[in-house]
Formats: C-alpha cells, sequence, structure tokens
C-alpha cells in the first residue's frame, strides 16, 4: 500500500500529537482531505503558523500570552501578593476554569524527576524566589499533580520556601465530586479522612 | 478564562476533526506549544499546505494521487477489466491494506442519500458507465458500506448495470475474523447463513 508522498508526511506529524496513533492520523488526514474546497486545509495551517508566530511567554509569570506581559499579569482586579504555582502553562487556563481563583500565576515549566535528568535548574524556581521578593507576595498556592513528579516538586517547593515569611498551601486531595465511595481508590480516601473539614 | 486569540482560532480548527471535541483540540494545541521549539508547528503546516497543493483526484478512477493518473491506474501488472467501486478515496487504501485485489478502482466519492439531497447525479457515476464501455471491463466489485446509503447505492448500481455485459459481484457479508458466535448480531449471522460456502 502506497500513499502518495505528501499524504505520508501528513500521517507522520499527525501521529506527534498525543494519543494519535496511525488511524487516528489516517482518518483526520482523509477528513481534511474530503473537505478540502471548504478551504479547512488552509484554515488549520494558518492557524498553526499564527499560533507559531503569535504565542509567547508571559515574561512575568510564563503564561502563554500575545503580548509582552499576559492577561493575568496585566489584570488590575487581581490580587497581586497572591500566586498559584503550576507546571505547565496549560494549568493556568485549569485553574482559571474553575472562576475560584483571582491571583497571579508563576508556571515552572516542568517538574523535577532526577530519572529524567530534570533537576531544579531546568525549573523556573530562581524566577519564582525573585518575584516572591520583588513583588512582596504574601501566599502561595501549589497546585501539582498528585504525582511522584508533582508532590516531589511540592515537598522542594515547601522546603526551599520555608525561609521566606510566605504563607504556602497546597490543593486539598478528597474525594472527586460527584463520584461514589466504592469507586475511590485506599489513599485517596485515607487523604480525605485526614483532610477532613468541620461540616 | 480566556485564551489568547490565535489559541482560540487553533482550538475552533482543531475541533472541525472527527471525534475531536474541545478537551482533545486543548490537548493538542498545547502539545503542540509545549513542543513548540522543537518545530513541530510549523512542520505541521508545512505539512497540512503540501498535501493541499500536491493531492489531487486521479483524473480516471478519482482516488488521491500526486500526479496525474494515480499509483493504480499507472500499474501495468494490474489486471485492466476488473473494477472495485468504492464510496471514497481512503476506502482505496483500505482494499488495497488486504493485498488481496489486484484490479484497478472507481471512486464514487460518496453513497445515495435521498434525505440528505444526494441523488445519483453526485456521484461518480456516468464516469464509470463511460468506463465500463471504454476500457472494456468484465467485472465489477462492489466495495461499499453495509449501512442504508451503502446498501442503496449497491443495489441502484446493481440495477443499472444490469443492461452491460459485466459481472457485479459484492463484498461479501459474514462473521468478522476473530470474532465469537455469541458477540455476532442476528442480522449478520442471517447474512453468513445464506452466504455459507462449501468447507
Amino acid at each position: 500500500m502506497k500513499y502518495p508522498h505528501s499524504i505520508e508526511k501528513l500521517l507522520k506529524h499527525l501521529q506527534k500529537l498525543p494519543g494519535v496513533g496511525k488511524r487516528t492520523a489516517e482518518r483526520f488526514a482523509f477528513d481534511l482531505l474530503a473537505r478540502k474546497d471548504e478551504g479547512h486545509l488552509d484554515e488549520l495551517a494558518s492557524a498553526l503558523r499564527l499560533v507559531k508566530e503569535e504565542i509567547c511567554e508571559c515574561q512575568q509569570c510564563g503564561a502563554f500570552t500575545d503580548t509582552v506581559n499576559c492577561y493575568f499579569c496585566t489584570d488590575t482586579t487581581r490580587r497581586r501578593d497572591l500566586l498559584c504555582v503550576v507546571a505547565s502553562p496549560k494549568d493556568v487556563f485549569t485553574i482559571e476554569g474553575t472562576r475560584e481563583y483571582r491571583g497571579l500565576y508563576h508556571v515552572l515549566h516542568g517538574l523535577l524527576s532526577p530519572l529524567d535528568g530534570r533537576g531544579e535548574e531546568i525549573l523556573q524556581f530562581s524566577k519564582l524566589l525573585a518575584r516572591i521578593q520583588a513583588d512582596n507576595i504574601k501566599e502561595i498556592i501549589i497546585a501539582l499533580d498528585s504525582t511522584l513528579e508533582g508532590d516531589a516538586t511540592a515537598l522542594f517547593l515547601k522546603d526551599q520556601l520555608a525561609t521566606y515569611d510566605v504563607q504556602v498551601s497546597r490543593l486539598a486531595f478528597g474525594i472527586p465530586v460527584g463520584s461514589s465511595l466504592e469507586y475511590v481508590d485506599g489513599g485517596t480516601l485515607a487523604r480525605a479522612l485526614v483532610g477532613r473539614a468541620s461540616f
């Protein structure tokens, strides 16, 4: 079986997307080709280039932005002494989606992972320390994954921030909203018990 | 929550891909952005444009090709009096993947669907009749979906081809290879019984 060269190439690049294998890539490519006359191929290509050209990281917090300082850093209605520390720029939008947070962000751009050779030097950590002093930060919320790397990074942050005059907290662990106890794993239930709140 | 404009645009276009909703589009977009420095965004955009520029439909059979006549039509080792009629260009590659077929193809570019206003005039049907006479076709294999539209189109083809001196067959219906009887639906089992072959 022989796809024309340019289709092969498109399939190769589509397969680099997360969770996209050969068959999904084929579905995407042939759907794009079938609707070629609607201009979808061109539009997607243009949208990709536009993102490439316009999006950069906010110089202050590291979130994705199309201006020098991001939407969040320039929003004067936000608390400027409260930072939410996240691993990736995507997490900023996830937290934002809750509509529960009205402070600023700091993106680490990764998590500690000694096995993969990712130590503190590659995290935007020194930048965080500099911000705490320069911007007079009072409170830091650590919003990292509940994984080995997330836990290691959270502990590292907690240690390093101990000498600073900031209040440090981490997102609560517990039962996901809407789930039933019988499907919650033991580890989560144990954390939910420890973290129980008066009711 | 406010994504920068160009990210919003990319998300909109990614969501036009089959089976891609808001969350998958976000996963794709942020993965592309996270690996921006590896040039993946540019490569994908270029691959899309290349496909747009290079791929057209074979003038003879309607399969996707980057030359005037396609890989299949120009392959002189194939039987030139045998046509496999398929609905879409993708199906050509699917049939080809079986390595069981060594004839030529004819792509209808659609199936009859009176409800959606797709009648015989939009199918590449007159082109098929012209080919049968011009190329002296002896045998036609109808390889269409086993759906309402596929069945309707297959019946229509059978009727129309009755006056021509060609042998017409349709792909066999039966138990999918590797499946167990208990999971096969009644309709399929009935067709498998009717189509039983000596063993």
